[in-house]
């Protein structure tokens, strides 16, 4: 039976890559050795690394402005640390959206004061506060561009005088951006770039250089670029399916071709949500992620019979986070249109039985 | 043709290891879906993980002994980091056998002071140090089992009042040690147990918090024992091959069937550096790794030739580390003694020529 993948992180990837992925593990290139028995200072591996580091800045349209593309190990929490290790030197400012910001901001007080310029705490994070004002002598602003656990996505980004730093794990590549307004991006590979295990860090050379405190060589983002991010043996199978995605999303049209597609599924589920009696949305309409529809059924009694219909129906991974329990849909870049219709069909269902 | 893979690392893997991680990238489990679209929690891969550490344990006989065993981010350069941030308050020593405890060390200093017990330096690293004390005023000792890029590996362990950290990248799994002499052991994946892009940490659990400083959470052994190793995303796909080839480990027979091959597979490469007046080795005769063999020709006018002959029997991966030159013969685990037949061949053959 045909699976429909709505998992939150690691997710679903595009078909051709795992193919690719999973050829290039018995014979990668033709070269009779497997990807993971390769050095990663070959020629081949070497070309990986260029090609996926350039394609991050393409489909950024970073190329040529500044920036800097990495591929580093540990996952968008080992950035918690990084972004503070590098640039805190005495203040910065984060905008508190949920679980993923204050693990942020967690990290950001063993290096000096932090901020927070505003926090949506107050409802259940199910919304993105808009009306605050960035202090001029912050060291830089952290915010998290979408939050998979409530499902909010920042439609707009905060003007200031100070570096703008964003968490954008869940929805890079998903959607037409000025990237160029942040000075430096993060995000984990494993929702719409690759398997988990490396986190591509996009940085504007910039903003580097200017805390008085020694950085660890691993932590240090200018010691990175310096070794084009081959610091150490970098995560060889993670960064090639990365970039095979990145290839993938090329050759469908970029950016502006995967935005429409995933307006479109988001489109279908949300109004299902709304029309359809028996589930009620969790974000406030005007802050609803694109990536992640979060959802309750209005009557607890259907759980049972919903669940089972979906389980029947091939859904996989629509369990909500434990911290907010009901559903989460999501929708990353290589789900297709045809998965959200399935799931919209079992809702629809569902209030017909009902 | 078939190949004879020597590299350093990232380097072989047993082939039926292969065979199933490329079938699991496609089906993980039958259950559909891919081993790399699947969530980090859900029920089968949580026993991955679970058998992955168990099975590390257990390879070196370590459990019910106080220790953990954790499969983290960043590589062995991570691991520099990490022991000096939970480990170091005032003092520590390293025992400094080349290039990587030369980068352990320099990580160290940031946290506090590092004394060199011993060093080999003197002579290009290429012999182990062995007539040194160990200062009873230490946090801990610090020592790398083997050494990669010289060929040389230790062979017995300094006795002391100190908790004994060991660097065992290279050698691990490879040789039957009491793995109890040591409370720490760290090892990246990308030689004996899988691919690039996780590590292995074997803790012993009495020697954590004992440091004054707050640890930053990913860095924390203590919160990432409590986590059961999922702190945060862990690198799926390493962490599954690391498993599967920790299997294919027990079904041969563990450490002592793997440790008779791996003498044999060094001694025929040994007597043949030894014996073929075209070759000398570069490490000292005791205290040669079973692991990496490093050698040079005799007479620099024979390179062409016998590059070209190696190249034509498909031996791949021979170059030495480029701050040594000459050769190097990695025989990790999964590499047959077939293949060092291989290798014995051609040196022979030059010879006769010759």
């Amino acid at each position: 039976m045909k699976k429909h993948n709505f998992s939150a992180g690691p997710c679903i990837l595009p078909q051709e890559v795992m193919m690719k992925a999973s050829e290039a593990v018995l014979d990668f290139n033709g070269s009779g050795l497997s990807l993971i028995e390769i050095s990663h200072r070959s020629k081949d591996f070497v070309a990986v690394m260029e090609n996926a580091r350039s394609l991050a800045l393409d489909h950024l349209g970073l190329k040529g402005k500044g920036y800097q593309a990495l591929f580093l190990h540990g996952g968008a929490s080992m950035q918690f640390l990084m972004v503070a290790y590098n640039l805190l030197e005495k203040k910065a400012g984060y905008l508190n959206t949920g679980t993923w910001s204050n693990n942020a901001i967690k990290e950001a007080k063993l290096f000096g004061d932090v901020v927070e310029v505003a926090s949506s705490k107050d409802k259940g994070y199910n919304y993105i506060p808009k009306d605050f004002s960035v202090p001029n002598d912050l060291d830089y602003l952290h915010i998290t561009s979408n939050n998979t656990i409530y499902g909010t996505q920042m439609k707009s980004f905060p003007k200031g005088n100070v570096p703008l730093i964003c968490d954008m794990s869940s929805d890079i590549f998903s959607r037409q951006l000025d990237f160029s307004q942040f000075d430096l991006i993060y995000a984990g590979a494993q929702k719409n770039m690759g398997p988990a295990g490396t986190t591509l860090v996009v940085v504007k050379e910039d903003i580097l250089g200017k805390v008085t405190r020694k950085i660890p060589s691993i932590l240090n983002y200018q010691l990175q670029i310096e070794k084009e991010s081959m610091f150490n043996t970098p995560a060889v199978f993670p960064i090639y399916v990365s970039m095979l995605t990145l290839e993938w999303l090329q050759n469908i049209g970029g950016i502006p071709a995967i935005e429409k597609i995933n307006n479109k599924k988001a489109q279908l589920l949300y109004s299902e949500i709304d029309l359809n009696p028996m589930f009620k949305g969790y974000a406030k309409k005007e802050d609803r992620s694109i990536m992640n529809a979060t959802f309750n059924l209005t009557e607890n009694k259907l759980k049972e019979e919903f669940e089972g219909m979906c389980k029947e129906g091939g859904i996989n991974g629509l369990n909500g986070h434990r911290s907010v329990g009901g559903y989460r849909a999501s929708m990353y870049n290589a789900l297709s249109l045809e998965s959200v219709g399935v799931l919209v069909d079992i809702m629809s269902e569902l209030e017909r039985k009902g």
